[in-house]
This record gives structure tokens, C-alpha cells and sequence, in this order.
């Protein structure tokens, strides 16, 4: 169970949305798997996507629709990533647009494809397509808790939740959900993730807003240090609340970027607490450093280094071992004598070794609970950065070495 | 048990050095735990350390004293790393070297320690000093395996290995020993070797060639990514062998160096064979690269892939999870189209997908074996590497969530 899971929040609809989900029996039976989002006409979209050079098909897919047209429709597959399968995977891919495309009236490139689940085997296109009619019926605006499950692999628990926030005399919703679990060190967006606002944005303008948020949530989070191919994150705004256009540099647009950033950094962390095998959940924050680039360089190291993490598991205060991942972070001019080292507010390490009044009972208390930080204070500056991951555990084994069978 | 493990191999003694070893209780009773090196007069060092910057204090003091004068000892403990430990930590390291010097009647910087086990707490000083006597009573030259046995800490199996070469109408000898099972990913050196031999050759060429050795053994190791605070190796050549002196560009020293490239792999390989929880032994052998530099960087990327090495514990042919990570490992003008991955010899995935021939069961046997080659060519040059490595299993996360405890 994903740590500090609490159940689904309250969900609010998105004027401008409909979401449908489906059993397809794509890969198992009997479960939801098919999702499709319906935007409303003139809804507006931002997007990004993996860095990986061995992209998905679907992601180059989308990328191209985006380029050419307005999207109207996303379409959301689990069981298969579509990744690893050349040509055929481009066909495939294609061939579900052109479905769903024919089903709804619309041009096949106003479909974005996303696909999720296991890698190099061929995406089952006619289990795919014979699920559409029962996703389309099921168009809802009420659909987002269900579609948030739909999207799942090893994903333990549903990702979704809301903001709301003022402005204009109108009451303006944004509402997203995302999924995770596994190959997760997002590089420019996470595995899959989709949020939608009812505020009317420019296209340019909403992209921006995206990647500013993308920076502080979803390209800050670690479970494995892996990369997927399938990473895609998109931003809709179906301009549907009504009330003017928002436009940069006024207090509207700044409301809607910290309800838009504080969403992302749920909607991440989600995924880290939902980490496979995550026990816990771990914010490292590093600060006192030259730049944002080393800070960074510093809370990743830190975040994915497999002795930490499966200290963090036996909730064993090993913080020798963190400063090890600091010190070979690649900060070659580090004061080592200026480094200090925190579990929550409890100074443990400072100048190459433990604090005079060292606690190992204190220690223990603070590793111990289900949510954590690891402050790291580099005595250089005063950028900082923070980056959430979970520990590494005998599920994590498990869960990866069982994947396939 | 360590991968392919078949026993030491028989270990050649190196004229001109003497090895003694000791159960001092340092952490647990009846532990063979304390190690001395003895050096004949005259005897050349190089030797490279950590760059991780939290190095320890037995680093620190052995690089200074190895810049002061040629050494003649050098003292090796398990249980304590002795870093993290600040000024305290100098203190404790200088005293055991001055406890070995007074009872073996040579200056303190003659002795060079080395120090490996938990990090941040004290080390015991008065229990090293009282095991001194019995280490010293000890030397012979024929202690090399009983050496390899008191070095190790989480190691299951002792690594020692010898290299024999004729030149000048010589036989000449290499024997080394290595450590190491976790926080393995050496950068210039290993947690901790030793290799010696009775070649004559002066401090500079040493130096030349043990670096050279390094960066195609110890520097291409990776268990989990980590580099240690503790990496240090040293080459002593003692040149009782007799013979002239072995100089640059002779067929001598070509001899030397080929003998001692080959046993820095050998000893290297030994450390991933027994890396923490290890059950295979995979090379990961990257072609075809525009530079070397990028060869490596591949090659790191798939070794220390978390969802890689956890589907090479469970034999599973995930080559999907090969390419996400050769994808992500930082060529942005990757031809995707040009990778061509393999399993020893059998061609699994080209062109962005599996090859059309793929057979699930020939995959299998390949990654089923205990040891084996990923092959990645990338399509782009003639440059090349290779980086060792071996799976994620349970036992990794049970022996490093319980290591303090």
C-alpha cells in the first residue's frame, strides 16, 4: 500500500471534460485498462514528454498530432508500453487513433495515444479498438476517480487530486491524475500524468506554466533512477469556467501557476509514495549550495543511492552512508568541514563526522517515520533543491524480478 | 557464495614481502581481523585512492605519508572504516601507525593504514595496538591467503590471484588481493587491494602502470553504484626477484604490464562475483561507440540499472529495460535505429525492436547462465567498453538493511 495512502480526495469535475474507462481485457481480464479523455472544442494543450532516445511509439506519435492540430481526444492503454516495436509499434499506434478517430467523428491526429505497461511486445490493436464503444458510452465528467485507476500497472493505488482557486469573480478547478510505480526518474515529465483546468489559456503561455512545474515536481522525484520511454505528461485547458483569457504577469495567472505546482508536486509525490516496494517517503532537501545545478547533483545522489535507500528501509540512521553519496556527488572544490546532515530538524553530522551530542535513539525516531526529510546543508551558498524518493525494499526485488511471469 | 567461485587459486609468494595477520576482536571475537604488510627496504609504491570527497582518515594519512617516504608497512583493519570521524578519526589512524612503527623500529609515515568496515564510529585504537604483536609474529610469505580471509567484511569469499612472467632471464611474479561487496563503483580505485610483486621498476613507471591497469579493471566495477570513502590500491614492487631494473617501452616491461592487467581484472571481476547478494556475473560490453567516454557511460547506465540488474536476477530477458536505459544514458544524437543488443552472442533487438527471428526460449538460456555478456553496439564508431557487473537480488536488500544491526 503506497505510503500515507488515505483514499482518493474529493475530485472536482472540469467543465470542458468528459473521461470513459473500459474493461478491454488488453492483458488480464476483467479489468479497467482502456481510458479515454474527451476535450471540449477549442480546449487548449500542453504537454511534455521522456527524454529517453528510445521513445515509445505513442509518445512520437502525439508528439507529431500535437504539432499539427488541436487535440480532441486522449487515449490511454495500459498492459502495453508500445515501446521497443519499431515500425510496427508507429502502425499500431496509429491504427488505434484512426479507431477511436472514426468512432467520434474527428481526424485520426486529433487522437494522442499513451500507452503503459510492459516493453517490446506488440500492442494488442484489436482488443484496443473493440474496447472504444464502451469507453466512449461511458463519458462522464464525474469519470476521474475511475480513469485514475484505469491507468495503473503495478501502481498499488489510484493518483488524482484537485485545486480550485479564485480569480476574475470565477471559481476555476484544475484536476489531474498520473501513475508510476516503477522506471521512474521522470526527465521532463513522468510516466503518464494528465491534468485539465476549465481557465482559458494561451497554448504558449499554458506551456510554460507547465514546465515551471514540471521543474519543482515531477522531474524532482527518483523510485529506481530509471528512465521510462513512455514518460508523458499533459496540461488541457478547456477554457470551459468561462471569464476572460489569463494572460502572464497578472495575479490570476499567478494564482492559477500555485495551484498548478502545488497539484504537480501532489501528483509526484503520489507516484514516489506508490514507489515499488515504497516503506516511505523521503523529501532531500539540499541547501547552502553554489548553484540549483549541484544542489540538485547532490539530492540525487543521495536519493538514489542503493545503500541509503535500503537504510532507509530497516529505518537504520546510517548516515555515513549518505555522506558518502554526498561526497562523490562531483562537487570536486566540497568543504567537507562545512557539510552538515539532518534527519528532520535533528543536526546529525558535521565537519567529516557525527555531532559531539550524537543520539542514536534520537537518530532512530526521526528514520523510523513513514514520512521523512534528509537536509543536507553544503556550507557553499544559497541555492537549494529538494527531490522526493522512497526506500528500497524486498517488494522492489520482487516486484521487478516478478514482472513478466 | 561468490559467482563461478572454485577456490583461491594457488598464490604465488612475492620475494621481498612478508604478510601476518591477527584475530584482534576488533569488532567480533575469533575474527581474523588485523593485517601487516611488510615491505623489503627499497621496495617502490604507487598506489590510488577514493576521490569521493568524504575520503577517511586513513586515506588522507596514507597519501601524506606515501608523498613523505617509501614505506615499509602497511596495517590493514576490517570492522571500522574510520570515516566520517573528523579530527578524531587522524588522531586514532596516526596512533596505530606509530604502534607499528615502535615495535617494528621504523619511522610512523613509514606506515601506510588502511581501514574498511562501518563508517562514523571511533575506532579502536587500544584493540588494534594489542593485535599488532601477533600480526608481526606472524609474517611469512606464504600469508597471502590468510591475508585475503582478514581483509574481507561482507565478502563470502577471500579474492587473491598471481601472474607469473619471464623477461631478462627472470621469472617474475604478481600476486594481489582484493575486497569488496558493497559500495562498489570504485572511481581510480577499489574499497581496498594490494598487489605486489618482485619486478624492479622506479616509483614513476609504477604509478603509470597501475593507473593503467585501474582504469581497465577496478575503474570499470560497478555493484551498486556507490563509491566507497575507503577505495584505496596499492602496488609495491620489491625487486628481490633480481634482474635489472624494468624500464619504459623494453619487452619487459610490456610483459609487466600485460601480467598485471590481467590479474587487476581478475581481482576486480572477484569483487563483482561476490557483490553483495550477487548470483550472476554479467559484462556489459558497449561497441561501436563515437568515443570511449560514451562507450562507458552506456555501459554504466545499463550496469547500474536498478529494473536491469533485478530482471538479471530473475533470468528474464526484459531486453525492453536494456534499451529504456541505454536510451536515457545522456547521447542526444543517438541513432535509435543503428542499436543492436545482445545477449553473448545471439542478436535480440535492432531497429528500435526485437529482431524478427526473436526467440523467447534462446533468450533465456543466454540470460539463465551464471556468467554472461550484454552486448550493446551502438552504430556510430569504433570506439569501445566494458563494465562488470551483477544482478539486484533479495540478498543485496537483507544484507544491506541489516548490516548495522
Amino acid at each position: 500500500m503506497a505510503v500515507g495512502w488515505k483514499g482518493l480526495p474529493a475530485l472536482k469535475p472540469v467543465a470542458g471534460l468528459r473521461l470513459g474507462t473500459a474493461k478491454a481485457g488488453i492483458k488480464k481480464p476483467d479489468r479497467r485498462d482502456l481510458t479515454v479523455l474527451e476535450l471540449a472544442p477549442g480546449t487548449q494543450c500542453a504537454a511534455v514528454f521522456t527524454k529517453n532516445r528510445f521513445c515509445a511509439a505513442p509518445v512520437q506519435i502525439a508528439r507529431r498530432h500535437l504539432e499539427a492540430v488541436a487535440p480532441r481526444y486522449l487515449l490511454i492503454n495500459t498492459g502495453y508500453a508500445n515501446a521497443g516495436t519499431g515500425e510496427a509499434g508507429m502502425r499500431n499506434g496509429l491504427a488505434c487513433c484512426a479507431g477511436l478517430a472514426e468512432l467520434a467523428g474527428c481526424g485520426a491526429n486529433q487522437v494522442l495515444p499513451f500507452s503503459t505497461g510492459v516493453i517490446g511486445e506488440p500492442l494488442p490493436v484489436e482488443r484496443i479498438r473493440a474496447g472504444l464503444p464502451a469507453a466512449l458510452a461511458a463519458l462522464s465528467a464525474d469519470g476521474w476517480a475511475l480513469a485514475a485507476e484505469a491507468i495503473m500497472t503495478t501502481d498499488t493505488v489510484p493518483k488524482a487530486a484537485s485545486r480550485q482557486f479564485q480569480a476574475n469573480g470565477v471559481t476555476y478547478t484544475l484536476t489531474g491524475m498520473s501513475k508510476g510505480a516503477g522506471m521512474i526518474k521522470p526527465n521532463m515529465a513522468t510516466m503518464l500524468a494528465f491534468v485539465a483546468t476549465d481557465a482559458r489559456l494561451a497554448a504558449p503561455l499554458l506551456q510554460q506554466a507547465l514546465q515551471a512545474a514540471v521543474k519543482l515536481s515531477f522531474n524532482r522525484i527518483t523510485v529506481d533512477g530509471d528512465t521510462s520511454t513512455n514518460d508523458s505528461l499533459v496540461l488541457a485547458a478547456t477554457g470551459a469556467a468561462g471569464g476572460p483569457e489569463l494572460t502572464a504577469d497578472t495575479a490570476a495567472f499567478a494564482a492559477f501557476s500555485e495551484a498548478l505546482n502545488s497539484l504537480c508536486i501532489e501528483l509526484a509525490q503520489a507516484v514516489v509514495r506508490d514507489g515499488e516496494g515504497a516503506t516511505r517517503l523521503i523529501a532531500v532537501e539540499v541547501a547552502e549550495g553554489a548553484s540549483e545545478a549541484e544542489c540538485e547533483r547532490v539530492a540525487y545522489a543521495v536519493a538514489e543511492s542503493p545503500l541509503v535507500k535500503t537504510a532507509l528501509f530497516a529505518a537504520d540512521p546510517n548516515w555515513g552512508r549518505i555522506l558518502a553519496a554526498v561526497g562523490r556527488a562531483g562537487i570536486d572544490d566540497l568543504d567537507v568541514d562545512r557539510v552538515r546532515l539532518y534527519l528532520d530538524d535533528l543536526c546529525i553530522a558535521e565537519a567529516g563526522g557525527r555531532v559531539a551530542d550524537y543520539q542514536e535513539e534520537a537518530a532512530k525516531t526521526r528514520i523510523a517515520k513513514e514520512e521523512l526529510s534528509i537536509g543536507i546543508r553544503l556550507g557553499r551558498g544559497d541555492a537549494s533543491a529538494t527531490v522526493w524518493t522512497c526506500d528500497l525494499s524486498y517488494d522492489y526485488v520482487r516486484i521487478n524480478a516478478d514482472y513478466r511471469s
